[in-house]
């Protein structure tokens, strides 16, 4: 599914490139390649799945549009899908989301309804549209097309270290539903079957670890206040967990706010990449554990740069021996 | 030449995406393809030309080492390609030198060597020391090797638009020196022989304008204070001079602190690249004349990002409609 899923995304997607930086290799005393999905359209992974998804519907499904549930990189993604194949897109939103994920949406043309996320389960709000309206839900990471979609990056990541003749010891993803980790995890490790796989998500919420200790799906409240909102999500996708749990050895890291904005300032001065904190989350990981890696290739998706500038500015503003 | 140079860096370079924003399109009322050299390994196209350079070296010469005088871009560029191919590598520097730069050129394991700008001439403190050590002057700009290599970018790009089935109508390149537009110019007219080209440089020293005008190389005394201080050297490269002239319609457009500052913010905004000033000349050239483009297939080379953090933060600050 993920070979078929870059088929049909070839001359949708960029192909972003795999960055290395000397100063952090040396710096953490490893060898770092780094995977620009920031650099994606839309500034996200999320175009990967959601136009694969809406690439597969029938045309009377395209004719009645699509809709989604997302903090914004999905729903931009979504309305970007939507608008490039010529459907319409209705996105629903928290209050809180950021405006500029907010314009996002608007600006390629999707509708945006809001809903309070301490009073109301988004897939409610969403369940209702799609039964008074008729419209496909094309689900944040839950859905094998859109974990197939997502999955090509890794597909990616596989061919280009190839082509540096280059053999990852391990790669680090960013995680929240589970769509991104769980198609990396399938595409690389068909090429690299011994690759250690780590998950990264917000200490203090680590869903993931749990769930992958009891095999099932955990829940949990989101963070009440973070700068990683895009890896906020109360939910563990169970078919993304399913495909994790087809693998050997999926490991997790947690990282707060401040390790994830030291992130976004390396990635500032040393790959010249502008990422959001929840982009730069598994780089904070590699940072804050370095010594697990110590002497290995590693490879880690920066997944999205859709960043306010007040939030870039507390990454600028930290003092410079913010690597130590 | 470019061709060679091609042949020769590859392994050693980063090949950058030609990045597309389609908000930005819509904005400028053009399509605009942006090759981004801040990705480059030490963060400017730079690279490329001071590796064409050492690589070109007898083994005699290479075991000497080379030279160069430059405070910025091109000095980590030299010490970086130096430290590749494994030869020592000396760079002169003003007293006045920013610890930062210093210690990039440092960090490459280069010599630094200071002179004090008021009292000496870079060219005769880099020339003693030739006499005295037999090293070989990588020159920022005024070597044929040098502008092969810093071409290879417009080779690049014309294989990058041919993938993507784009003709450009226009392309914009910051120019201080002149190794990478005359280069770049020499690529890409190849291709499109009918290509628009035009230089950005910083306003009110304007020494390209003057140049191509007189058919001479015209000095400029520096702009004292400008956040483009990539683009702020006195002279007109002879050789580029002489390339560019062979060509017919090269323009120029100037710009200013403000709106270099202004598409900085573009930048990371709607491409989540983070660029220096300098860098993001000729996108700024781009918005301010975006008339004279309108409808057209625009492609422009973002050629660094080595930013000062408090610099950054100024484009950070500017309120929300920069781009009107």
């Amino acid at each position: 599914m993920i070979r078929e899923a870059a088929a049909a995304l070839a001359g949708y997607v960029v192909r972003t490139p795999l960055l290395n930086s000397p100063v952090l290799d040396r710096a953490l005393g490893l060898r770092l390649y780094v995977k620009a999905e920031n650099l994606q359209t839309t500034g996200s992974f999320k175009l990967r799945g959601a136009l694969n998804k809406v690439l597969s519907l029938a045309p009377e499904a395209r004719a009645k549009g699509v809709i989604t549930f997302s903090a914004g990189n999905h729903g931009q993604a979504v309305a970007a899908a939507a608008k490039f194949v010529g459907c319409s897109a209705t996105i629903i939103l928290p209050e809180t989301a950021p405006q500029v994920k907010v314009e996002g949406c608007r600006w390629w043309g999707a509708k945006t309804v809001f809903y309070s996320p301490d009073a109301e389960d988004r897939r409610v709000v969403a369940q209702r549209i799609i039964d008074a309206e008729g419209l496909t839900l094309v689900h944040p990471f839950d859905d094998h097309l859109v974990m197939a979609g997502q999955g090509t990056t890794g597909l990616e990541i596989a061919e280009q270290l190839q082509q540096l003749a280059v053999r990852p010891d391990a790669a680090l993803v960013n995680c929240s539903g589970g769509g991104l980790a769980s198609g990396v995890l399938t595409a690389m490790r068909e090429t690299y079957p011994d690759l250690k796989f780590y998950l990264t998500e917000i200490a203090g919420f680590e869903k993931w670890e749990r769930s992958l200790r009891s095999r099932q799906p955990e829940q949990s409240k989101p963070v009440a206040r973070t700068v990683m909102d895009g890896i906020n999500g109360p939910n563990v996708g169970t078919k993304p967990l399913a495909v994790m749990l087809l693998q050997e050895g999926v490991g997790t890291f947690a990282v707060n706010d401040d390790l994830a904005l030291r992130a976004v300032r390396a990635a500032f001065d040393h790959l010249k990449l502008v990422l959001e904190p929840a982009g730069a989350a598994c780089l904070a990981a590699l940072v804050a554990h370095r010594e697990v890696f110590r002497g290995q290739t590693v490879v880690l998706v920066a997944s999205g740069g859709n960043v306010d500038r007040v939030v870039f500015s507390q990454a600028l503003a930290l003092p410079s021996e913010y690597l130590s």
